[in-house]
């Protein structure tokens, strides 16, 4: 029988845990036990909620507790079983959802990346390194025009992937439609230039229920893939898009609104978990976080347990690569490879565009680290013969040590 | 033009918080302003942030700011004014989106509460004193017939409204549809008996882009009202359910997994924001959420602020019923309606069901609770010739002073 163990930090008093524990895996279930009559006790059995561990940690005092929820008692949706394991309990005090385990049989039934690390890499022929990124700038407020130069010198600079800001919407002046008409152009015309290839990810937002009329729309129109602000909507809106095979276009997840539920150390759900495990199960190809650097920076133990979740081995699952973002310039790439590996993508936005030979430097300069990185040179070393990246590192300081 | 002002609470250095107003105003909208010729200061002058007021507070430090945003930047739509207002912004450190001020035209294009408070006075025939609603419980693994033995008593005790347990999914021994079905018939014969007409609001779940179907035709089958756990879904899902014409039942939200945003002081959206005035502008015709009273108490302030947010007048909106739920019994009501007024809903469950004589008894000791407070009677001079209001107060003790 499929069931779902919930990992939670609760707070209380020393030798409470116990009575807490049980509290929850009959409230959250059958609702009460010891009351019922034996028949009644052996019909609900396999309804009851269970309690699986209970630790008490020093600090605090802390209690982390481990409840299992018996598959029976919802549908195997991300809706239900939210509600279920953190409903009611996400308001009763001092209490953060740490992790869930999903049985293999429940597990089985979520979707997972489409396309997942092997399938992003065959999409952009980028094999053994990093994959680089960038980001538009700026673009509130300007035409099509501005947006095609831009796009243009980010991809002339080598770039794999180009996002759209999050907070560009569907507008007059760059409707969603005639951005992707416009990458598709814009991208194919470098492609013959420099014989590489450089994927557009559009900012994929809207009504709810027009995402995926709009998606199938963008698919036809030569859409490379979608940007998708996920915490905006619903988790089970990203799940139905990366189902639906009329779509089928790589999804990059935006943590937009994410921190709303996951900064907390005390209450909501963990990093691990929403930016991880869940985004990967619900079919991100791409999970955006902020790295451990920048100025936007999350605590490093946080930054490296979503990126585990998101690339660890399962039997059903692709994996999804992870994005450390905000804060990133060429001299972060040493550092970036040894705590992200190569199956990452590399990310930045004024690391690329702030770059004294604007962004098709900021984009050479990048390449130019990664190759020498994975090629065991130090970035001093190979700034010696690669003008961007010598500039790169003057403008940001040479390499960070790693 | 639209703007709407979020207003924030951040942590800073004293001194600090003008400078941060400015980066969140600019970095939100148009990125950069200073650096950018003055021609292209004009053309983005009406998409630039503005900073409306900057304070600093005493303790912590803590400052509290106020950043207009316009709405030439986003979508008319809860995702992209999230993502806008709180989307990387939510990632950054310690800081609490408080409120959101929508101006006239942009508020306009919300539906509010199909009913609001009138409406559902018109559908339940209650007037000038607040509505009474109990809550299956327990219903996990059982059967219809276990489900229509306890609406039918809970109806007989004179409640206008029942609800389904959050956690009831779609499932195979009480199906959506047979609940609809059986909720029609059991609620009709009641009726037929007593005169009293009262609401089932059964709880619609699944995949996101199957409820407006599920909905739809549960209203064909004769459904009374909707019960929504919107949290675990997203507060666009709701509104799009408001806004259907083919719908058009009354939609009671849930407050499951809101307390992931709203919980923490330091991190999140505020309660009175996320549990109050947008899920009225996304149209919850109720919206539940712990009462100050019992286990699952939340700050009095927090819950006196959701329904502020739920009832003051607005020339748009109708108004949605506030339902301070967990902990409530019959000794209770004096200080619920010194709390809430007339305009609220008196939600039990364990105070319907464990009265002495069960649930009937349950519901009719809140009938008599809630005669006596409107006639200006103390409980215990009205248990002098009410005999199941007598058996709650010797249960759960006697008026609690107001």
């Amino acid at each position: 029988m499929g069931e779902v163990i919930a990992t939670y930090r609760i707070k209380g008093k020393s030798g409470s845990f116990e009575k807490k524990a049980e509290g929850i895996a009959l409230g959250l279930t059958v609702g009460s036990w010891t009351d019922l009559p034996l028949l009644e006790q052996e019909q609900l059995r396999k309804y009851k909620g269970r309690v699986v561990s209970v630790e008490e940690k020093e600090e605090g005092p802390w209690g982390e507790v481990k409840i299992g929820y018996p598959g029976h008692n919802y549908s195997n949706d991300i809706p239900a079983i939210l509600t279920t394991v953190f409903g009611k309990l996400s308001l009763d005090g001092e209490v953060k959802l740490l992790d869930l385990e999903f049985s293999e049989d429940l597990k089985k039934s979520f979707p997972g990346p489409r396309f997942g690390i092997e399938g992003i890499r065959q999409l952009t022929g980028v094999h053994g390194r990093p994959l680089l990124m960038s980001i538009f700038k700026g673009v509130i407020g300007r035409d099509l025009t501005f947006l095609e130069n831009q796009l243009r010198a980010q991809a002339l600079g080598g770039v794999n992937v180009v996002k759209d800001d999050e907070i560009l919407f569907d507008n007059s002046l760059t409707p969603f439609f005639e951005r992707v008409r416009l990458g598709k152009k814009v991208l194919h015309d470098v492609f013959e230039e420099t014989g590489s290839r450089t994927l557009y990810a559009v900012n994929l937002t809207g009504k709810t229920s027009q995402l995926r009329d709009k998606a199938r729309k963008a698919r036809e129109l030569g859409a490379d893939a979608l940007l998708f602000n996920v915490f905006s909507y619903g988790l089970d809106v990203l799940q139905e898009l990366r189902e639906d095979p009329a779509i089928s276009l790589p999804i990059m997840a935006h943590p937009a609104f994410a921190g709303a539920v996951a900064a907390s150390p005390v209450y909501g759900v963990s990093y691990s978990l929403w930016l991880g495990k869940l985004l990967r199960m619900a079919g991100a190809d791409f999970s955006l976080f902020p790295s451990p650097y920048g100025s936007v920076a999350l605590e490093k133990g946080n930054v490296l347990s979503i990126s585990h979740e998101l690339t660890k081995h399962d039997d059903h699952l692709k994996r999804t690569l992870p994005v450390p973002s905000a804060g990133i310039h060429p001299a972060l790439v040493p550092l970036l490879v040894k705590d992200f590996g190569t199956d990452c993508v590399i990310n930045a936005g004024g690391g690329i565009h702030g770059h004294p030979d604007g962004a098709s430097g900021g984009g050479r300069a990048f390449r130019q680290a990664i190759d020498a990185v994975l090629n065991g040179r130090s970035l001093q070393e190979a700034a010696e013969t690669h003008e961007e990246l010598k500039k790169a590192l003057s403008l940001w300081g040479g390499e960070v040590k790693v």
